[in-house]
């Protein structure tokens, strides 16, 4: 079977007939709605890049499972290579896109269940392993968009699943049945999920004892009846209903967060992967969110190359990009840049293979990656901010500049150096507010701040990761203490 | 004449019968326009407060004019307790606003001016400065808001006005006539400018000779015929027109940023206070530079306050407020925020008469206070967004809320630590948002970086202010060299 | 009686007849001792200004309590203007002498000591504030020096005093007689001990019950039978042994600080402040330590101007001065040394009144102050070292430039921008190294991180006194939330 | 021939007789010299690793040249793994050391040289590469030391070198004779130069017309006639003169640096590299500077082990190992060290092949490596400072810890945690000391700063490669502007 093109991939989707809640609307023909296209186009860039001359040999990869040639965003990685040209991939899919293309947590969420099954299999003599690789080898033939869905809503964060309130607020198994169980709760902040074909469900915490009934790891089709999804808002959103591209930013691509409730949902047995075996579930809760750590060296540093172009970009049609500060700040951005790239790098040249064969990346060294990303895209924004100047927070709007009486005093005072198309400089002021302050700093600040777990998650495994003993073990033996 | 309250300050506003384009729309009757509304609502608060019982004796002083009490936004500055008092003033409006209440510039114009004025009759023999006294007097006696207009389009930064390739990129005379004089030119970012009864024009940099067209400083009303308003979109800011503040952030104040645009205006004589005197212009730029450097001390203050107020009220609806990370947090905002108020008072504590009687803060101090506002907000934003968690980005519409079907598992599912209502956590979360991602970002985040001159600005005064060659003095002093 | 000069100070420390283990000899003759003659040089330093026709207003205030004229050092401070001016007073210390002038801390415990003196004799029925006023007429009339003890050795920090494994470990009663109180254990961190008249112990930490013993605050001769004094090391403070000032990079300045062993020692009632009243513990030290957080916001910043200036001169001297990058850092240090400053100056001027009728700092103002100080001056540092160049670490000794042979080399291969003496590069070298890796740099950084409280000392003050309370009840107002 | 042990490598180089001037004194055997041997032993652990078990097999690769197994340390690097191992090996000898091991220097210059010298001979038809090779083997073969000599005196930075007042202020050749040439100047910042078998002199800057005398490169054995060696100060040096290790910190290792002077050294052609050939210099110093600012991804980190492991120790030993700011300080540390291993290993796993064969590392996060370098071990030097506690800068000395007086006196107070010996404590505490403001801060900090290039030669490295054209056209394609 062979990839699909992006407009394929988009008619698939088209094809599954979701529905959604969007601004309080009972929303369906989702691929076409002005909120939600942009996303799916952002999605769709990863099918044309397997196409495209320059992309094809990054983005194509030969499936351990099948043979087949696939689209790497469904690959399971087999070296380090692999993990490092995952990294190449998501930093190239953020240079095209400037902004989230929401294929990656799936792939990570794979790579994690594929281990994960095959040691549980191992110690508790289940049969989820094959069952997942029967699994994945589909979404690989069909080329599929999978949603990694992870975070629950968590209540009361004093409090352990089992003594919430509403034992709902982390997802359970309500009913258990002799084809499957019947699942209830949501699953928040899901990247990109109603342009995917799969959703793929995994606890977010360790789990204990009692807490069997939450230990559930599946995956369902996104058209699964009792699913209902509910759109989140993104920061001036709805400009993308106003008609006008200049607004928005970035006039092609956006976005997507849903809010998923699962209202009492069946699942078969051949499709889940985990089922009360409460030791594999912190495992696999690290694992997914040590992918998806690395993840953000390659995706965060490819919008981070955009905002550095637009910054350039902004600066050169104002007429200072010869300043010394200019140059200064722009010199920081891409080193703050390169640094996260650098740290998405080495956790996966430091990879290492798991029992089940395929490639994990250094644990540490992910979640170094990922904390710095809590942080230096902050530093580019304020950078960017500096450099572009108060019009980030004033300029008027695209219909005034269409307006016939207002329309030319923003022509006329909006001229900056010369040469220089005035409404040329409106767009990169647009694409920067919209990185900065915009729908696109969702993903880029608040997502780099939340998405693969908060900043405190990842020092928690730095901690347990950095093998403290051993280093005061070091300060004793250079001393002769002990 | 009394105080006016907030209520009659609408009604005068209203009087004018200003007109702006928003959005595309030649728009009249403003002061019910739900887009400008909040921001008037935030100007009335710097009236109310000089009725409320406790703000009265902070907010009223006498005038050193009249001998009536004013409004201290009106006042001209007696003491470096007047200039702390300003401070601690702002901060309060902050405090109750959340927002940019608009009001600064004005005073921070007027203080310079009347002091530029002075020196300016002493060495040109002009009669400015009893021109200003006179109708600053008025203003006074009239409670008027006043807006300070002082940013040109600028064009090519790299060219100074006279070389621009569209002469009108720096306001400027078109025309002199026997009563007056006809300016042409627009200013940008005008905070609050249709809040205003009067807006006050100053020269946007330091002018030189062949210039002299440009150094015009004048006041006129904002209803004068040939002013033409603009506004400047903010990010989010069409959710006010939704009908619900919910997702608004902040329910009832936010800023306003408007475009201003001189049409080939007339000035009479008795409003103009500067008129060609090169050398008096790099000096006003300065001075009111500095006065409203310090204010930023004040403003943003009293806002971070309600950024980290709600950001300790989110952590306890979310059940962590005890933990030690999340403490440690809140402490580093309030050590950000209150070194920013340490400036601001500093550079109060620290003021010196000018020669025409009012006091004038200290300028090294000011610009520190200023750049210092560069940095800590976007700390602090990033901070409260850590604690906030994910969704800040990712949270439904309020519309969804009012859903039958989708607003019952919002209610759900958002439900966080027992006992706290979900409705006035999304409150929370929706405020916090406003300020870091939203509407409110524009004046927390960007005009902290470009208000009051841009961060490169501060840097070059703080270079002339800060005596280097007597810290050289002391090193060599201290080494006996020469 | 008149105040004392440099000259007169000295001499009446030499008086005093100290002894000292100092590098493992038993030393008497301090004041000519090398390694001790430059901190008591910084200290005469205080009493030089007070005849200097520059500093004298400053330094020389009338005293509060007897109407002389005093030094300013032994001020109790009567209003915002004398916090300020002491602030002031400690820069152009600072400025003077590049290090520690060691005299602020005896300053600091008299202004708590007067106020809780006056509070406790209020709630107890004691009698200690006329003791205590009695005391410092004399310690004002006759100019003295005096050292405040709080630092306790604090043994195992996660026990309380009364449960250290040896009671000693912070200083106590231990034997209670007619006539007054034998106490026992030590104080560490004593600053300008060695160059002090008396010297004031205070408790370290907030007493409860059955810790009375350890509730005992007094003051004595430095002289006193039993008191042993252990001196510290600094970083490279035998190349004030060396025989040359080049090495030592301040040649005529220093800092100094003791262990202070108290075996056994014997104190007079009259000379007892605090005898067992738990409640004022906590009160006494949280009160020093307000006045001596905001004294670094002082003599930082005037240590800070000398390491801008030296760092500027080599940059000069080598040829760069006018690098915009070099120029940037410059404005850089200046500005966080002026953030230090204005919280310095800020604490001061929000100061009031004590019930006792001397001024306190703002508490608040006044820890974030001293929070700065742990961090800014750790960046100066660096970036004077980013600007001096590698030679801070590799230059030759002193003794090789009066080699026959290897100082030709030197003084030909470091030469720099032409007219710039090599020996007077080199000077500057080596003080720029005193304050970011040699004996300065023990009071520029270890100091400015532990003086007057570690950096968590602070931080748990700020949540104290930040009343964060209020802060949530604004969010909540702004949103109509209870 | 075998590989040299430790003990092997001291007696090496002790038969070179090397003579130098110390602390003004001319000094011979200096292998038994106190200031000089910690230095030497660091050096020495390069060998013992390549015979300990644990770390043989990282040590130890087969030559390219020869086929005989090396010394990594002597390797020129054949693959991406290579880079990679030298910079685990690098980690792992600051580890071990907790200093600079000072043998990097020759590895790198010979990596440059050895692609320079092919690139040159196919573009000048010079015969450099085969000459470099037979030394390389020699090298090899022998398990030699090298010195990497770059730096020169530079005199006025604002001038060429041949624009100096003296033209030695850049090494060059004065003299050009049948058989070589002769050489003048001096090399700055010689680490490890008295420790080494050979230098490898190397131009500075990259040269232009009218400089082909200082355009050279070539290498010579430390013995040879007419090299001057001048050691280097470091903060507390002479501590290593007093007999006990205690106050020296590190009580087995340190580090050297050396001011090197060539008085008209003969350099026979045969040991020539580099002869006048200007568009190889720039190359060359580029090269070597990039292979050096990977290496400090490595070393530093290693020695930032150490001292993480030294602050957690102190931490344990004074009773606060669970107070959670103290936990997470710690985790701050690792994460910031584990960012700069992260940058080494990902500059390397980017690594590419020269023309010549061996491996190059990544350009531009090579840069991005050191500028992290020049700024990160200052803040884990703060941190190790806060943590540590004031006795850093206050500790007595262990003299008096041996007076029978006084040493009681500081055993019993310094005593903390139960089950702690007051020494050992001591002994951590000065070792801290060492490296945050000892003789070991020379290496950490000033080193870290200016080694391999001041942080401007990194961001001007950093613009250049980052591709900022590049990055603009992303924004241009994204908005579709041109």
């Amino acid at each position: 079977m062979s990839l699909k093109t992006g407009h394929e991939y988009i008619a698939s989707i088209e094809a599954l007939e979701l529905e959604a809640n969007i601004l309080g609307v009972k929303s369906a023909d989702l691929t076409r709605h002005p909120l939600v296209k942009p996303s799916l186009q952002a999605v769709a860039t990863t099918f044309d890049c397997a196409h495209s001359e320059e992309n094809r040999p990054l983005f194509r990869v030969r499936s351990s499972l099948t043979g087949e040639e696939i689209n790497r965003f469904n690959h399971l990685h087999q070296s380090t290579a692999d993990l490092t040209s995952k990294v190449i991939m998501q930093r190239t899919c953020g240079n095209l896109t400037g902004c989230c293309f929401q294929r990656c947590v799936g792939m990570d969420a794979a790579n994690a269940t594929f281990s994960v099954t095959y040691e549980c299999d191992r110690t508790h003599g289940t049969h989820y392993h094959q069952r997942f690789i029967d699994y994945w080898k589909r979404v690989q033939r069909e080329d599929l968009v999978v949603d990694g869905a992870m975070t629950d809503p968590k209540g009361d964060r004093g409090k352990r699943p089992k003594e919430q309130a509403d034992l709902d607020l982390y997802l359970r198994v309500v009913e258990r049945k002799s084809e499957g169980v019947v699942v209830r709760g949501a699953k928040f902040h899901q990247t990109g999920l109603l342009n995917s074909h799969e959703v793929m469900v995994m606890p977010t915490v360790n789990l204990g004892p009692g807490e069997e009934d939450w230990a559930i790891c599946f995956a369902l089709p996104t058209n699964t009846p009792g699913l209902r999804f509910i759109y989140g808002r993104q920061a001036s959103d709805t400009r993308k209903l106003e008609g006008s591209t200049l607004d928005v930013g970035n006039p092609t691509f956006g976005g997507q967060e849903v809010m998923l409730v699962f209202d009492d949902v069946f699942v078969p047995y051949e499709r889940i992967f985990m089922n009360g075996e409460l030791d594999q579930t912190g495992k696999l809760v690290e694992r997914f969110a040590a992918y998806h750590r690395q993840s953000y060296g390659g995706c965060k540093v490819g919008v981070g190359d955009v905002l550095i172009g637009a910054t350039a970009l902004i600066a050169r049609m104002n007429g200072v990009a010869n300043a010394s500060h200019v140059k200064d700040k722009i010199v920081e951005m891409i080193h703050l840049n390169e640094t996260l790239f650098a740290c998405g790098i080495a956790c996966s040249a430091q990879g290492h293979p798991t029992p089940a064969g395929n490639y994990e990346v250094d644990r540490l060294l992910a979640n170094v990656c990922k904390l710095n990303v809590t942080r230096f895209p902050y530093e580019l924004a304020r950078l960017a901010t500096d450099i572009a100047g108060g019009l980030l927070g004033t300029m008027p709007s695209a219909q005034d500049l269409e307006d016939p009486v207002a329309g030319p005093y923003i022509k006329k005072y909006l001229a900056a150096a010369q040469g220089v198309d005035t409404v040329d400089r409106m767009k990169v002021l647009r694409l920067i507010e919209n990185m900065v302050a915009g729908a696109g700093a969702v993903a880029y600040l608040i997502e780099s701040m939340h998405g693969a777990g908060s900043p405190m998650a990842q020092r928690i495994m730095i901690a347990r990761q950095s093998n403290l003993e051993g280093k005061i073990e070091l300060a004793r033996q250079l001393l002769g203490i002990h």
